[in-house]
């Protein structure tokens, strides 16, 4: 069977080469635990430690601000749990299409811990109603975290972060962003944009699964996710996953090594596929914003038709991979709730395009092919 | 340098090959996202339940039982926090010699949901008194979980696994067990002797870190500890850690495929360590029950000793890895609380030794020889 063409970068990508490479080692002989007293402890406390140096100095944060965990949404329930439990957070402002991990954790902080959630409105293209937003905030009766997203996994639409992160300054709010999408793609200099938690995932860049980590700017500390031993100086408790870490350390290196020029590469495939979508079909159009959108991704949005309604399932046995919402959630009959916010009622179809350095122009010319099979 | 004595397998174990192998595909070309309908995701998706069914046939479970977790301590936090929130439990019967994950879930639940925490009683070699655990339980208005690790992790004693589950069942308790240190060393058989939680984590039987397991009895399930995507049927959210979980599974594979031979090779190793070690020294005394012991676990006392207050550090330099108490607080001074349970006051020196199948007899001559120099 010939590889697929894998368009759904946003989902998850392959691991790079070199990553499975730097992991090895601490699946064979380096297998000490790291919190033990011994040198095969301390080999393995150390290659933590530079990971966690190489993740520092990207965000240009300290190493004490940063806290492996298990994927990123434990990184996000753990910031915006402990910004609850520890910072007295009583109102969570948020908005429709964060992430499900975003959504869920901030419903049960509602139901188990009394805080009240307030929803940000969204302007038609899906971009984050600032003005809305600074109205919310004006109101600040009430100690206030809010979470928004660097960037949306399934439109690709870019939060104007600097400006979130004065209006939480100015008003004396905790700010969370959830970068899953972004670490990796964009430039984040903590000290140029205050942000107090911040969240990734190894493998939206090329790293492990299972394996995240949290920003948490050292005024804005909270405490363990899991309660448990003292593992991560006290922050997550639990055997530490050694090669997961090692692996989020060199895909990250990697990421920012080469950013710009990956960045120009994807965006070229972005750009080619939009354009030959235009080019080819009636009535395409795209979800999120033209412009401040993630590079990395591209939302269609195909006119409804009968013989396209199996869509994914078809471009599959073409060996073609996309989705039609968030992989989370890809395997569930309910639609995208991302979609449904900014497309309420409507019959189209839509599907996510996502890429990697591991793509092709020519990819694109195969699957124009195939979709043209059902869109004439 | 020659690698060195391993006897801290308590701590975390060597990956065996087979099993680095076994994960290696899901490093390199299976990568796909297990929640994605392409061929790429469902290649993923099938070798999660085919590890899914392999931990269910060992312990006699429905594969719908088994939800995977980042590790034991989260397997943990989920079964115990489940029972508050989804069961409406009221009181959580512990012991003082649990693991902290344990210990400090229950102690955030007192605190902020409201519940009662009893510890019962143990007997002067750290069993668990049984009779004061029915005396708790006869007292029953509020509906109650007791949580009692099958084998302790720092002296090895293992719990009447079986009495305790009548207990529970008679007075309408629900039972979760820490089976972290038994999994892989036992068999475990949730017909016979029935329990509504386990929990096991892949790094304390030749499988890779980061990755564990929770079986929950279908009439006892909670919902994910994590809040977010629908991952694990709605159990736990947050991407699959493909290649730990396919890890896990090829590791209890090849643990229960040998089991009794394992079993009675290490025995024999911590066997001849305590026949040594009676022979060669004075005052030697072990910590825990001298039978109803793991055979992976010799918890020795050694006599109050100024040369020997280094000894770990002087283990080390010899190249014998073995710790002072679990590893997750081996870097803290603050000592064992499992040992302070036990020996209260005592100044007397306790390390903990374990033992795997890829230890030898020889290796504990040349431990004996070593600790000749410290203790006449």
């Amino acid at each position: 069977m010939k590889s697929p063409i894998y368009f759904d970068n946003a989902a998850t990508t392959a691991i790079a080469p070199e990553v499975v490479q730097a992991m090895l080692p601490f699946l064979n002989e380096h297998y000490g635990n790291p919190s033990s007293v011994y040198s095969l402890g301390r080999d393995t406390r150390a290659a933590i430690e530079t990971a966690r140096k190489t993740i520092a100095q990207i965000l240009n944060a300290q190493t004490s601000e940063i806290v492996f965990t298990s994927c990123g949404t434990e990184a996000n329930n753990m910031a915006i749990k402990g910004a609850v439990i520890y910072h007295q957070v009583k109102r969570i402002i948020t908005s429709p299409i964060e992430h499900h991990c975003v959504i869920h954790i901030a419903d049960y902080l509602k139901e188990f811990h009394q805080v009240k959630i307030e929803y940000v409105q969204l302007l038609s293209d899906g971009m984050v109603d600032l003005e809305h937003l600074e109205s919310l905030l004006k109101d600040n009766q009430d100690k206030t975290l809010v979470s928004l997203m660097y960037a949306n996994n399934e439109i690709g639409n870019l939060l104007d972060f600097e400006k979130v992160s004065q209006l939480c300054k100015t008003h004396q709010a905790l700010f969370h962003s959830d970068t899953v999408q972004a670490f990796g793609h964009f430039p984040i200099d903590v000290q140029k944009v205050e942000v107090d938690f911040l969240s990734a995932s190894a493998h939206k860049f090329h790293g492990p699964k299972g394996i995240g980590f949290l920003y948490q700017k050292k005024k804005s500390k909270v405490a363990s996710f899991l309660h448990g031993g003292g593992q991560e100086r006290g922050y997550r408790a639990g055997t530490e996953n050694v090669y997961g870490i090692v692996g989020l350390g060199k895909a990250a290196e990697l990421a920012y090594q080469h950013l710009e020029k990956d960045r120009q590469y994807i965006q070229s495939i972005k750009d080619y596929f939009k354009e030959q979508l235009l080019a080819n079909f009636k009535d395409i159009q795209f979800n999120g914003h033209s412009k401040n959108s993630l590079f990395t991704v591209l939302n269609v949005s195909f006119p409804e038709n009968d013989a396209a309604s199996m869509l994914l399932f078809n471009l599959d046995i073409e060996g073609i991979c996309a989705s039609g919402g968030s992989a989370c959630n890809s395997g569930a009959s309910t639609g995208s709730h991302v979609i449904d916010a900014i497309r309420p009622n409507s019959n189209r179809i839509n599907i996510r395009f996502s890429f990697s350095k591991y793509n092709h122009l020519s990819e694109v010319d195969v699957v124009i092919q195939v979709l043209k099979k059902y869109f004439s």
